[in-house]
Parts: C-alpha cells; structure tokens; sequence
C-alpha cells in the first residue's frame, strides 16, 4: 500500500500521464519527473521538477523535498549512451557501479534500475497497483474465428518457449504460422514490417489475416517495464492487415482503453484477454 | 545413390546453377528446369526446359523424355496466389489435392511438394547427397572472442526453443542478447532491420558486435529447403556491423564458397560452424 505521496518517473509516452491521473483519482498525491528529451511536456500539469540522465543528486533532493519514497518509473526511454550521461555529484557519489546499470540486455538494466533504487530506501511501485484498471482482463472485444483462436494459442506457445531468453514479447501469427517475432526493433516496427511485407508481395493473405500476440517474458520487470498497446498498436495493427489482438491478461497495460476500444470496433479488430502465467519479475506476480 | 539423370527444379538464386555444376563435375547427367519469373536465364548453358507453376503436365512430359526419375529442388521461389496459377491439364488430372499444398507454413507445403512429387514415383535428392562440398563443416574462419562464443551458444539455445514453431531459423544475438529474431522476411531483411536499427541510434555497441546464428528448423525439409548463406549474407552482415556469423555444420549450405571466405576474411568477419541437432525432416538426418 502507497500511504505517502508517489513520484512518477516519466519517460516518453501517455502512459505516465494516464497513471498519473489514474492515481489522482485514487487519492494519492502525485509529483511527476520528467526526463529531458523523453517525457510529455504535459507531465508541467502535475506538480513537477525535470531532470536529465545522470542528475542523480538533483533527483534525490528534490524527492527529499517532496518526502516522497515511493516511485513509479514509466514512459518509453531513449537510452543513452553512457559515454554522452552528464554525472551530477550526487550521481557520482550514489553509484560506483553505475556502469553495469547500462550494460546487457534490458532484464538486466531494469532489474538493476529497481535494486539501485530501492538500495537507497526507495520503493518502486507496479502502475497495476495504483491503476489496475489500465492493464487487460481476461475476455475479448470483436469475435474471433476457431482458426484465429488456434493462431492465439500457437503464438503464446511460442512466447512461451521464448521468455528465458532476452528477446520480444510478441509476434504475429498467421494459421499458426508465426510471420514475425520481435526484437528489439519493438512491436510498432514489427506491425508496419508486416504492412511491408504485404505491399511487397512477401506476404499474402485473403483478406485480413493474423493475429498480434502480446505478453510479458519470464523475469520480465512488472514493475518497470509494463508491456503495452495503445491507439497505435491499434492504427499499426490495422495497417498490417491483421484480424486481431491477443495480450496476457493482467500482464499487458492498454493506453487509452477508450480510444483503443473504439478503434478496434470501428475496424472490426478483434481484442482479446487470455490468461497467461509466464513467471515474471514482479513482486506480486502478475 | 544416384545413378541415372538428374533434374534440377531450379528457382531464383545461384545456387541451382552451382548444384549443377557440382553434381556435372560429379559425373551426373544433368538437366535443369527453370521456374519462370524464379530461376536465373545462365539455366540454359544446360540441357533445360521452363515451366510455369501449374505446369505440371509439361513437366511430367519433359521428365519422361530425359528418363529422369531423380529431381533436386532448389532455389527461391515467389509463391504466386493460388488464384494466380494456370493449371495445365496434367496438373488438373494429378492433384485433387492441390490446394492443400498452397496452404499453412512453409514446412507443410514443402512437405507437401515432396510428398506429392514421390507419389508420383520421384526420388527428390538432397542437394547436400550430391554436392557435400557445398554445406558448411565444424570448424571457423577468423577468430571468436569468448563473449562472441557466449552469444553464439545463447543464438542456438534460442533457435533450439523456436525449433517446434514454424519461424524463421536465424537470430542476431549482442552480448547474449538476441536482437533481431527472423520472421518470413526472411535472413536478408532481418540484417537489413539490424543496419537500420543502427542508422537510427535504436541499437548501439562500442564498435562492431553481434552474431548472425542460423540453423534449420527442427522438421525443416532439407531435401528441398536447405538453409543457406552466401556472399550477399556477408556484406549484409558487414552492413550491420556484426564481427560474424555461426551455422549449423552440415545443415547450411554456403553459396559461391570461395567468394564468402574471401569476402569475411577481408571484412575480419568470422564464420564458424558448429555441430547442431536439431531433428529434421531429411531421410538421412543432418
């Protein structure tokens, strides 16, 4: 339970926004930390300060001031590279080992992320905590085809035998064909490949066809590193030619549920919620 | 073994022409069968016919004049629609089923094509039977740094769990990270994702880094669908900054051998083979 006031680390993105108000409307006290070049302009509407990567010492005063030790970190990150990180004092002073923060594959650097801040006395909090309403439940939105639903299964199957590794957490399916995995390129390049390969002739489908498979991978931070879809997804998914949308219930934040909703109505785009049990990172499990 | 001619169903590429001229200098009679809109128009410097998809007929005919009995199928192939075929009258009259063939996942239509051409009383030969010359042994060219040897098992760890899934047989793997995952773009547009990944700061490394792993898939049908790496995979692979590549020994073919190692040697681009066990569909395993 968070009694005190929470800080919101806010990278790029609505999210940061969206559980910023979410947890407003719970009754928390809401400070926002904007990191330069990534978070909102928005975030100024919430009680604020701006920092940039490496400004440690100023992070920590400023959430001394606030007496806030609770903190959400959230939002997409330009991670830069260490060579071009500004060290304040209090960075320096903070971290000896800062180095292995920004080495390895993201599991290694988000889980070191918590453990650095929860070292100093911090405690980071799952957004699914504060606004459980933002992450999917199990049940779906548009209808989806036996076919379609054999594609589902196929594709966490696959996530499945993929989550030990450092790798995406989706793919697209096709009558249990996987046609794509992520990688790092992330899921919104992964979709207009998709939309590529079809305008190219690589792949051909009568008419829509393919699913979007979505879900954490094991020891994947819950806390930190939330999977998402959103509006984008949506519009992407559509431009890809796909049916549908599968994500792990309760393992997948949706950004703008409304919007989301509508537009797969809208596009006849089925959303579907099933349960997944990957083992993840988080405290609470999923 | 192969005693009488052999036809070469020859799709897009160089390999069929190098098969060719493997198999002629082995003592074979050879004659090609060039695939139109696929195969390459130096087909012709051997006894050839072309045909068409659906072309079946024609083909039957033709292999019955050269008293052929033993095909090799190789090259790449633009699968038209099927609504795009022109069926010959040999083809309406030998495939009831034929629609079963255009369908699913690579592996079931390849399966498929063997099935359907062996109940037609053909052996399909492995390219790898004829031309062992061709596929890659244990061993390495250039030298691996330990870190480049861990990413390399982690790369076929990755590809062992995929093996089930009908999915690509490649990854990119930086640090024991894998980084890029095939899809059906297949091996050249996922190194081009890796370049453009770069070009866009989403992946950054002090200096070249990275490994290209590829393997067959577990029931790959490597009769008729041999993994394979040629010189473009090289200046791919150089484009994406990667320090090398690792294949299955035995379950990859190198195309234009000699070009490869040249082209690695002078790029100081290691290529290394390594034993992989994969299950696979061919009569003779790996």
């Amino acid at each position: 339970m968070v009694a005190g006031p929470l800080a919101i680390i806010a990278g790029s993105g609505n999210l940061p926004l969206e559980i910023g108000s979410a947890a407003l409307e719970a009754g928390h006290s809401i400070y926002m930390v904007g990191l330069v070049g990534n978070a909102d302009p928005s975030i100024e509407k919430f009680p604020h300060i701006w920092v940039k990567f490496g400004e440690l010492g100023k992070l920590f005063r400023q959430l001394a001031i606030w007496e806030c030790r609770d903190l959400i970190i959230v939002g997409g990150v330009n991670r830069p590279h260490f060579s071009e990180i500004g060290f304040d004092l209090g960075a320096v002073k903070s971290v000896p080992n800062l180095t292995r923060l920004l080495k390895g594959g993201d599991d290694n650097v988000l889980n070191g992320i918590v453990a650095f801040f929860e070292s100093h006395g911090y405690t980071i909090v799952s957004p699914v905590d504060i606004a459980a309403q933002l992450s999917a439940s199990i049940g779906h939105v548009g209808s989806i085809k036996e076919s379609e639903g054999k594609s589902i299964d196929y594709g966490f199957s696959l996530l499945g035998a993929m989550a030990p590794f450092d790798v995406g957490q989706a793919a697209v399916v096709i009558d249990e064909r996987a046609v794509a995995v992520e990688g790092i390129e992330g899921t919104d390049l992964m979709l207009e490949r998709i939309a590529d390969l079809r305008s190219i002739g690589r792949l051909r489908t009568r008419g829509r066809a393919g699913v979007l498979v979505k879900a954490p991978k094991r020891g994947q931070n819950m806390k930190i590193d939330l999977p998402t879809i959103g509006p984008r997804t949506i519009a992407l998914a559509i431009e890809a030619g796909l049916s549908g949308i599968a994500i792990a219930a309760g393992g997948v934040l949706i950004v703008e549920r409304k919007q989301v909703i509508e537009k797969a109505n809208e596009a006849n785009l089925f959303i579907v919620g099933k349960q997944w049990t990957v083992m993840t990172a988080s405290a609470g499990g999923m």
